[in-house]
C-alpha cells in the first residue's frame, strides 16, 4: 500500500478562482506529473461547472456559433423526463451523454513536490469542435529532451485522446487525435522498445466486454496500430467492473512499472469505488506481465470518500523523486482535490517481484 | 438511383452447405469485391447458426478450451428474464452482447460478374481469441500487385477491424487489429494521397455520438493516427440514425468515389431501413467532401423486404465493370443473400456534379 501525504489535499479547489462569470471551480484534480527545469511540475485538470440555478440542470460547452471560442452552456429544466442526473459527472439528455463541467489544463511546479505554485492562468484551453466538452486527464512522457502530452478531448462526436508536444512548455506543437472514439486512459511509454513506441489505452468495447487494457505500437507516436488486450478486468473485487491505464510506465530494473486504476462492481445500495494497482511488465516486451498487486491504494480518507464523486482515488501522474527516490502518485481525490501518496521504490518493486 | 440485376439474388444461401453439424447457413451476404485474375471475385461473407431448438438460445462461438479452435454453442432458455432477444442479428445476455451466428469468408469468381462459382471450401475462418465470434464483412483494396484485405474480427473483447494481405489468394500474411473496439466499416484507399494512406472507418461513439464517417491516415497501412470526422449523420431521412462507409473509395476524375451506408431512424412500429447513398471526395484532400448522393438504392424487393433482417441493403464491395464501365454495387440483402445494383460510371458521376 501507498503512504499518504499527511498535507493531503495538496491542492484542492479553493486554491483556484474560476476563469468564467457565472461559473465555479468544481475540481483540481487528476494532474500529470513530470519533472521539468528541475522542478517537480504538475499539469491540472480544472474543472469549472455553470453556477446552479434551482429547478435547472445547465450544461456547458464551448460555443464557437460566433467564429471564436466562447465558454457557455444551455439550460434544461430539472424535472425534464427525458434528462437523467443520476451521474453527478455527466447527465443524459434524451439518451445522449454531456458533462456537468468543462475542464481546462493548468500548470503547478513544486521544489520537494509537496508544495506547489499554481499558474494563475490556464496552460492549455479547448480548442476547436474535438474539445467542445472540454479536456482532461493529461498524461506527460518525457522522451529524450521532447514532453508528449496526451489528453482526453471530449465533444458531441466523443471522447478521443489527442497529442501535443512541447520542448519548454511554452510553444507546443498539436499533432492531432492519436485514438479515435471512445478511448482514453492513454499511457505513453517514454522510449521505444524493439524500434517502436508503446501505449497503454482502455477502448469502450461495452456492451460486448467490461473495460481493460490494450497495449499498442506506432513507429512515430501519431499513427498507433497492433492492438492488443493487455489485461481484462476480474483480477478481485477492487478491479471487477473495469480497469484503466494510469501514469506514463516507469523504467525500472526489475520491468516497466505500471499503476493503473481498477473500478469495483457496485452493490445495489452502493457507488462505485476507484482504486489503483500495479504491474509490471517485460522490459523488452511490454505486452508480458510479470507481476501485479491489487490494490495499492484504496479510497479511505474524507476527501476521498465524500466528495464530489465519493469514494475515487485516480491517477494519470507519477515520478521517482529526484532525491529521495520514492515512487510519488499524484492522484485525484474524489473528482475534487489532489493528493499524493508514495512508497519506496525499491519497497514496491520488493513487493512485485 | 442503381438498377437491380434482374437476376437477383445472385448469390442465395441455397447455393451452399453448413460447414458445421449442428449448424446452418444463415447468411451469404455482404461480399468484398474484386478483379482477381482478370475475373470478378467476391469474398463472401457465410454466417452460420446452431440449428433451432425450442424454448433454447444458441449462441455460438469457437472454442479454445481443448488447445484448437473448435465451433461450438452454449445455450440459454429462451425465457430466461436476462435474456433480450429483440435484435434477430445479436443477443444481449446480462447485459453483454452475442451473435445470433458466426461468419466465415468465402471466394467466389465470375466472368461476368452476375453468374458466380462458389469455392467449397472455406477461404479464411475465424482465427484466435479475436475472432471467436466470427469475422464479418471484408473489403478488399488492391495496391499495386498486392490485395490488402479488412475486416471485422468480433469476440468478447468487442468488435475490431484486423487486416491481411495477399498476393494471390492462396498464402496470406496477417497484419493485426488495426482499429481497436468498437469499430468497423473501414474502407482504405486504393493509393497513398501525399505520401499517406487513408481509410474511412466508423468508430462507435454512443452515447455520445450517433455513429459516423471518421477518415485517418497511415504511413503503413498498420498504423492509424489523425482521425477526423468526415461525415455525421442526419443529412436526410435515409441517413439520420447512422452513417458508414461501404466499399473502398474509387479513383474517378471527377474524385474518390465513396458509397456508403446510412440508416433511417425507424419509427415505433418500424424496422431500421438500411440504404445506400454516394459521395464524391476531393482526389488531393479526401478529408474534403464535393458532392453527395443521397440515396442511391433503396430496400424495395421482397428479397431485401422480407429477409432475415428486414429491409436491409449494404454494400461493402463495388467496381467497375473492365468491359462495359458500369459502377457494379454488390452488396447483402437483408442479412441473408447477395444483390448487384449497376450504373454506368458516367452517369453516377454526371449525378454528383
Amino acid at each position: 500500500m501507498l503512504h499518504r501525504f499527511a498535507e493531503n489535499p495538496i491542492i484542492k479547489t479553493s486554491n483556484l478562482k474560476p476563469l468564467h462569470a457565472d461559473f465555479r471551480i468544481l475540481g483540481v484534480f487528476n494532474p500529470a506529473a513530470f519533472i521539468f527545469n528541475k522542478k517537480i511540475c504538475l499539469l491540472l485538470r480544472v474543472a469549472e461547472q455553470p453556477i446552479p440555478k434551482a429547478g435547472k440542470c445547465r450544461i456547458p460547452f464551448i460555443d464557437h456559433s460566433s467564429g471564436e471560442a466562447k465558454m457557455s452552456f444551455f439550460e434544461l429544466n430539472s424535472n425534464d423526463k427525458d434528462l437523467d442526473l443520476s451521474d453527478v459527472r455527466k447527465y443524459n439528455y434524451c439518451g445522449r451523454d454531456y458533462l456537468s463541467s468543462l475542464s481546462h489544463f493548468r500548470l503547478a511546479s513544486s521544489s520537494d513536490g509537496k508544495i506547489f505554485e499554481i499558474d494563475s492562468k490556464p496552460w492549455l484551453l479547448p480548442d476547436g469542435e474535438n474539445e467542445n466538452f472540454g479536456i482532461e486527464d493529461a498524461r506527460v512522457t518525457q522522451i529524450e529532451s521532447t514532453y508528449y502530452i496526451n489528453y482526453s478531448a471530449v465533444s458531441d462526436d466523443g471522447y478521443v485522446t489527442s497529442l501535443i508536444k512541447t520542448k519548454n512548455f511554452k510553444s507546443l506543437k498539436r499533432l492531432g487525435i492519436i485514438f479515435h472514439p471512445l478511448n482514453k486512459d492513454v499511457a505513453i511509454f517514454p522510449e521505444k522498445i524493439g524500434g517502436k513506441y508503446f501505449a497503454l489505452h482502455r477502448p469502450d468495447s461495452m456492451p460486448f466486454a467490461k473495460p481493460a487494457i490494450w497495449i499498442s505500437s506506432s513507429p512515430d507516436l501519431v499513427h498507433w496500430g497492433n492492438h492488443h488486450v493487455l489485461l481484462r478486468p476480474g483480477q478481485n473485487d477492487w478491479n471487477k467492473l473495469k480497469i484503466g491505464g494510469g501514469p506514463p510506465p516507469i523504467k525500472t530494473e526489475a520491468g516497466w512499472l505500471v499503476i493503473y486504476h481498477g473500478v469495483k462492481q457496485p452493490a445495489a445500495d452502493s457507488s462505485e469505488f476507484y482504486s489503483l494497482s500495479a504491474m509490471l511488465l517485460d522490459l523488452e516486451n511490454p505486452q508480458k506481465i510479470l507481476s501485479n498487486l491489487s490494490p495499492i491504494l484504496i479510497p479511505e480518507t474524507d476527501y476521498e470518500t465524500n466528495a464530489f464523486v465519493k469514494n475515487v482515488v485516480f491517477s494519470n501522474g507519477a515520478i521517482i523523486h529526484p532525491q529521495t527516490q520514492e515512487l510519488m502518485v499524484y492522484y485525484g481525490a474524489g473528482d475534487e482535490s489532489i493528493g499524493v501518496a508514495a512508497i519506496p521504490l525499491k519497497e514496491i518493486l520488493n513487493q512485485l517481484t
